[in-house]
């Protein structure tokens, strides 16, 4: 069985997760604070971030979308109809750019800051800890809403996110949106198509294990575990 | 011909201009200043970031790392010895985790912050304009070493900085070096290991689109161009 080193509330992790759910692969999970600096975990990956896979021959696979396409070579290539990844390479190119979006521009403009200031920084103690920033918060806060009407927009006029067929795109941008909604930081009547298809991401197998999930300290939203929301 | 919108100090643009440059194909150079958001642009890639590559059919790729997968799979896996990728999906996961290294975790760390400050504050104006914040350029330059280290021990214990041929990893690491050399903020005496490979990528054909870059208002270090450096 392979390993992740991952942390509950990383978009990217989540990411992982789901992409081992959707091929019904289970994993070992090993939680990972990348704040703590861990020194073994630093030998593993010397830039100290999660996700880290231990693949086949405990080789490491650092980031996400490295981990992301290793999966694909090793795993999905095979799937066929259930794969992430399209066969074409101009619909490779669109999946992999929203990967981008959620994982990178998304979490650099939103999801990091707010799970940082909100859940993090109370675990953090010495590493980074203290109170929370109120200016980040609302920074974060302002910028929910433009992903989620581009959310909105891309549900609204494909029927996955990255085109007609579940994809990558599709379980990155779950993995991130379910860490905001963790949190309880949105307002999903607003974003109809984007609520719809979000609904259809969270019946599927693959979610449950990320349900189930509870950071020490924070309870989730009232209706993060609810498939009617 | 192809078309990538790009800008001279950009590590992720520079290092899919060598990317052609390595394959021998020409492609068209538009010069963009994302910081000014223009709207034809902000068509062409709603994240409003460089490298965009207009590719056949005019479909925008959007990001250096999706671009170079697609430059993979439409041109590099017809190159044989020549291509930039590994076959074996173990080379290939280490050659994406050293691109990832050397144009988000040093572009976040390092690059990007002393571009801002000492080249593109000049030239942005009223669009992010204004003095150079000395304390952000203390801080990159306190994080050069570190990553000048790390090149030289890949250098010095590897025949490339990914294995044992030439591949993105190598193109990357030299993309955003060349960047860092532009600005004179490398001091080469130090890691002779790392000089050595710089100097082997600074002498292919690839480079020489690079080395003969200006940018407006700041004069190239007096070495950058030089192979003998």
């Amino acid at each position: 069985m392979l390993t992740l080193f991952h942390h509950p509330l990383y978009a990217s992790c989540r990411f992982i997760r789901l992409t081992f759910g959707e091929y019904g692969e289970e994993i070992a999970l090993i939680e990972e604070r990348p704040w703590a600096r861990r020194k073994e975990f630093l030998a593993l990956n010397p830039a100290g971030t999660i996700p880290v896979l231990l693949a086949e021959g405990d080789h490491a696979i650092v980031g996400a979308t490295v981990i992301a396409e290793y999966v694909d070579e090793t795993r999905g290539a095979l799937q066929r109809q259930r794969r992430l990844m399209a066969e074409d390479s101009m619909a490779r190119a669109e999946i992999r750019r929203l990967v981008d979006w959620y994982l990178v521009k998304m979490d650099n403009e939103v999801t990091k800051h707010l799970v940082r200031e909100r859940a993090l920084k109370p675990l953090m103690g010495g590493e980074g800890g203290g109170s929370p920033d109120s200016t980040a918060i609302r920074a974060a806060r302002a910028n929910v809403r433009q992903h989620l009407k581009y959310t909105n927009w891309l549900a609204a006029t494909r029927d996955w996110l990255a085109g007609p067929r579940l994809s990558y795109a599709d379980v990155a941008a779950a993995g991130a949106l379910s860490v905001l909604d963790y949190l309880g930081e949105i307002e999903w009547r607003e974003f109809e198509a984007a609520r719809d298809w979000y609904s259809r991401m969270k019946s599927r197998p693959s979610f449950r294990s990320l349900i189930n999930d509870r950071v020490r300290g924070l309870s989730p939203a009232s209706h993060y575990a609810d498939l009617d929301f």
